[in-house]
């Protein structure tokens, strides 16, 4: 049953085609959506359109379906057609006809669009916890085994020493990056586009600043056009963000699963946390970060399909845009698997310790010793030619066990609390702290 | 002839099939890689790997080969490999030996890792323009025809009255929104990756502090093994930031190549701007629009290019990372085409007058005269009713000339100054007088 | 828990993680894997590893599971990894110790190979008949609406006389091409992998030409490796045949769009096929065809992410290629309904009559009356320079209903026919029969 | 300038926006061009639009500019703007006013669509003539080294004896099954467009079989709305099948870069196919199979961009398919390139021998063993625990020098005689003979 409903209902099959995935949706929609309907109740009392008695009522109404949902005790009956609906007729049920004054200067496109704002804006903040979670760990690793060094490979040949420290903090360092794109779809994610209705605005004197306030949003798109548009526009950089994290984390778990390989036996995992076979007692399948790195694939493709559901698309609402769902929910979820997943195994990981001395490795020493002759005053290219003649009579045997890398990020100075600092103002740009605060002001 | 060659050189067919469309790319990057050069010897010559008198010379003529290539009197010689190689044969030829030193402490890796993050913050730097003066005809657009109203669609369907002010007003907001990724691509570009040489660091010790400051970059990648992973990740998130406003550009355009369809007739360009036929006169073809719609397809189409062929990649340089260069710098350029040329055809646009006086849009109206009773006290259910069964009864007659839209961002308030402020404020966060400064230290 | 597992488990996060949506999947997987077991079964009793006794119990037992499947009595109990173990114990708990003899000479990849490529055939034949349906219906509109002269458009801009006869034959054509890449999905479907083990062969003397024959299958894969390198390819192949259907029906979904468009208004739906609003009486949203529209670009957004998955891969079975099924299978769903849908749909069309008698669209048959005046044998340029000056001279009124083409194709001659056998040749391409036929055999 | 030509012609802005490449994909089309006009021309001959005289002229004129662009002396002129123009202005100026009459029933949109069938259907050809060259290559190193093992993996850890014989034999077959999306992507581009003029037919009564049968074309798109959608269609389904063969040439790539890697070391290339350094003798640089993995990304993302392009666009040629030019043509160029260089390549492979004996990869034949002994009688559960326990107990030392695998496309069995049956059966398929035939018969 729809609220909207003309004599004339739907055909099953298209009810069904519609509605699609919508209800599973929905429930997540579900605190947002009362949120949402809060911050518009009084906003219209502001204005007049609802007395302040009125206000009371559906506040007092709205809290308490706030904290049924957040109990678990709230689900959209049989026949509803959407949480919309659902909070509608619960308010109606309880308190009367002043649930049904809720609507008036508010469209469903307005209405869905700021439950979406503020769903993915919590689930950013999500994905930002997860990963500083991440971050914590690498940092951790990165200092544990800044010692323990191992082969830097360039065309996936040996190049140059390397170090386990070097490479647990390349990461954190590259999850302070992944944020800046995070922080631009947490942007949008942070704008109100309450006030929009349909998309061309309406004849009622809405006030939207005070709707920005009272959500906590940093900002509101002023332009009702744009702030229809920006459905999608949200969802595609929302998903490029994702996709850029993602990536982060298909390096790790490539390496992961390289390093494993029993050639490298640069790292391993407990038993149980990988998979064997007592026959093949070498064989440690790193199914965990196999699932990663096809996961963080499947992130990074849910913008090109975003992008096909919105190209070549005229202004204006299309019905298309409903589906964007189907591709954000998962993703996020998706990626904050991937994310506590490689920190859980992290917390286990085993690295072996003295793989560089073996002679195995020694020609990755010969530019370190090209270097140390041009600091002691040796021309570069006599340097260089002399190691070469060395190593080609056989004779280059370097010491194998040192190094001796000052600069900034490098072997011996990974500049961990550079990195720290970098992730705090990163994280601290999004002020999750005034969000919390308006939220709690909306609920009291 | 490589600078670095062994005895026996590649095969013809490997050289030609390696160097791929390098040359012309290296065009670009030349300036680049000369400031690069330049601080890389003031850094040098401070840690003592030069002389001051050393540094002085290589500071004299990279200056020279600086100027050249400005004027346009630089090019890669036969048989050279590449811009890095052509600088340092010029500077050893006029020079001597102390060409030869320029290169201690440093990798073609972190070279070209260097030059590339200088053209791209250029490159977006020169979008950002572009975007800037779009942005300012879509405001003048925007206050020019805040009258004209035209009919707001949903589904595709007429759906409410909405205005050229608030369509052209939408796109300008549309673009400073764009912004954000466009920053963080920024953010990206502008950290110092040189230092990390091969992508391990190295043995002499570097001030790479120095060299941050000196080539105006915001900041460093710290961690040698992240510098190096910032290939691939800075190419990928300028791709992201680009497709972000080529979907701005796309939708302008297909609402453009609609609204001249003849059944809308809602906008005309000259003659000379379009293409007909003699026998139909009726027709007007809206090549340009069609050829930015496609184009900023391509531009879209670029992201996940890049993507392929960096997933599932383990860490450390891969030859792979060279082509890199085929997909963003053609992508730069188109988008930029893109831009000016939505401006250039902008500026010529004509609005038809009157639109919605045409009693074929009346039925859009009648929520205006919904929200118009509710507002005089009737209840809005009733005053639904009522219209409906004016409608039903063909007695509908709403005033279709004027509006009271009075909300932020309606066809009545359409917030063009809260807009202007909004791209201030991006546009200022880029910093750009910052890089100049240091820029011209560099070369005065 | 597992048939192959040793004394120490997963961890309970590592066994959620890696078990995924696979449950849900293995359900409909069921039916194939009993097949492949029951051909596998045939061919180890031929090539002696079972006794003839023993293959009569585990086809019994088989056939007997079978069977409860398609009576769907048949579920995976609490605690069983996958489908396989769950076929694998029912058989053991029945019929004892020669359950376990069944999986001799198999791996579990060869084993889910099979099942996939015995699903891909048959989900892949629903499609075809899915797609006939729709095909038939095109074939019948087309027909029906001959004579239903509508505008052909080029640049989005009225352009030639057309009509619905074309119109509908267009996507009815369409479709027989998309069959080509179908097919080839199709081919790579209908080729047996089983034999191939974990990739590499076995020591055993497996018949894999016997169970290529048993399961109807047209070839096998021949070399190890590449059968195991199908996985991934099937997926990949028909990821594109189904964006390739899918891209033919956002076309048709598209047009309906915009010719319900109250501008165009060429076609009407039925009340319950559209949504509405009693206020807004012109206003019939096409939600079904804006669904179906962006459902098709989900479809097509799967190769995208599916390429994700397998690139830079190296040879040999990765964990990563179990999450293809998450892509696929519902994929395939999703193409389905939007095949089912546009025929539910089209069922319903009603046509405007008479569209082009308006004189708004006369300058659309200026070309016709150049061609008859060149067919009179007045030269071309002399013929298109009169008609200019008519037009001119605002005296063109050309006959504005009726037509005279006659060439293959063309409105007047629309070859339905020869559509139709295309289709019926396509179609008997892919030999359904002989399959069903080998599968009744194995089951009788 | 332009035939068609008004009074008023474009800015120069416009028409350097809109001619972009094609003056350089002109150049590409020109012969087929020509062979669709003498097509064309006698078609039009036969059904009385053209005396037998004018046609005469009009292939002795024709034929000239064939092997003037044969032989290179063809160049679009300053000034003319695309390659039907330059033709008529050759013909015209040379032969006079019959010169004009060539493009009666015609437009400019069948004209290049049929341009572009005729180049794809040659350049699939090459496709094809480079990928046979490849195979061939492939099937002779897999009969060279079918004695030579290697280990063989699963989740990239070793897991059973494999082959270099089974390695190079699984690309072989790879390539055959590749050939059926490039055989759907032929047969799309084998098919006549000519006479659908501008998507919707004409009143001129062209025999459309005429032409099919003069161009060597299979069949014809009889819809002439199909035959314009087949623009885009044709360039989407070659983008797929174009993928299709990179996917395979990626991986094998990608197995070169790891099994070059020191830690293998399972191949090696001579020293100038190849980069390495004078102090890092170990190192040699795979970059061209670097390259090629990169490359083969590329061509794997053209199918994206062009699906953007194409997507939610309604039926009727739009100025956007001009830049389809502009990924698949270059894609082309590029997958040959990818093709032809890896023949290069593997002509100089040369294979470690004896990998297999080290004792690092006994446990790669445990499975062996547990096999033999099933073989022997042993049931297989007690042939596991019994190598289980050996292993545990340090006591498994089999011999790891000879396999007996003798299944259909085992190690032992590598079936190369079914795969070049295939690939001749593949290859028959396009029947290339036919079309030679036609188009020697046009130009006799």
């Amino acid at each position: 049953m729809k609220l909207w409903q003309k004599a004339t209902g739907s055909k099953k099959e298209v009810e069904q085609f519609t509605i699609g995935r919508d209800p599973e949706f929905d429930v997540i929609l579900a605190p947002f959506d009362v949120l949402g309907s809060m911050a518009h109740a009084n906003m219209l009392a502001k204005i007049g359109l609802l007395t302040s008695e009125e206000n009371e009522i559906l506040q007092k109404g709205l809290k308490e379906i706030y904290f049924e949902i957040e109990q678990g005790k709230f689900s959209i009956a049989e026949g509803v057609e959407d949480v919309h609906s659902q909070v509608e007729f619960l308010l109606t049920e309880r308190y009367g006809e002043v649930g049904k004054k809720l609507h008036s200067g508010r469209s469903r496109n307005d209405q869905v669009l700021v439950d979406l704002k503020l769903y993915y804006r919590a689930a950013i903040r999500e994905i930002v916890e997860d990963a500083l979670e991440l971050f914590d760990l690498l940092i951790s690793l990165s200092e544990k085994h800044k010692n323990d060094l191992m082969p830097g490979y360039t065309h996936t040949q040996l190049a140059m020493p390397s170090s386990f420290g070097l490479w647990f903090g390349s990461f954190a360092e590259g999850l302070t990056e992944d944020f800046g794109m995070l922080k631009a779809a947490f942007d949008l994610s942070n704008k109100n586009p309450l006030g929009s209705a349909a998309g061309y605005g309406s004849s009622f004197p809405l006030d939207r600043t005070l709707t920005t306030e009272l959500l906590g949003f940093a900002d509101l798109h002023h332009n009702v056009i744009n702030a229809q548009n920006s459905r999608g526009k949200t969802e595609k950089t929302l998903a490029f963000a994702m996709a850029g994290m993602a990536s982060t984390l298909n390096r790790l778990a490539t390496d992961v699963c390289l390093f494993m390989n029993q050639h490298f036996a640069f790292i391993t995992f407990p038993d149980d946390l990988t998979t064997g076979s007592s026959i093949m007692p070498h064989k440690k399948n790193p199914d965990v970060f196999e699932l990663i790195r096809s996961k963080t694939n499947q992130v990074q493709g849910i913008s090109t399909t975003v992008g096909y559901m919105l190209t070549n698309m005229s202004t204006g609402y299309h019905r298309d845009l409903q589906l964007l769902k189907e591709e954000i929910f998962p993703g996020i979820e998706t990626l904050k698997s991937c994310l506590t997943m490689t920190t859980f195994m992290l917390k286990s990981i085993k690295v072996r310790q003295n793989i560089l001395q073996d002679p195995f490795y020694k020609h990755l020493f010969s530019v370190e010793v090209v270097n140390e002759l041009v600091l002691n005053g040796v021309p570069f290219r006599d340097a260089y030619k002399q190691v070469g003649l060395e190593i080609e009579a056989g004779q280059f045997a370097p010491k194998q066990d040192q190094l001796n890398h000052t600069h900034e990020g490098s072997i011996g100075n990974l500049c961990l609390k550079e990195i720290i600092e970098k992730m705090k103002s990163a994280t601290k740009s999004f002020d999750f702290e005034k969000i919390d605060q308006r939220i709690l002001d909306l609920l009291k």
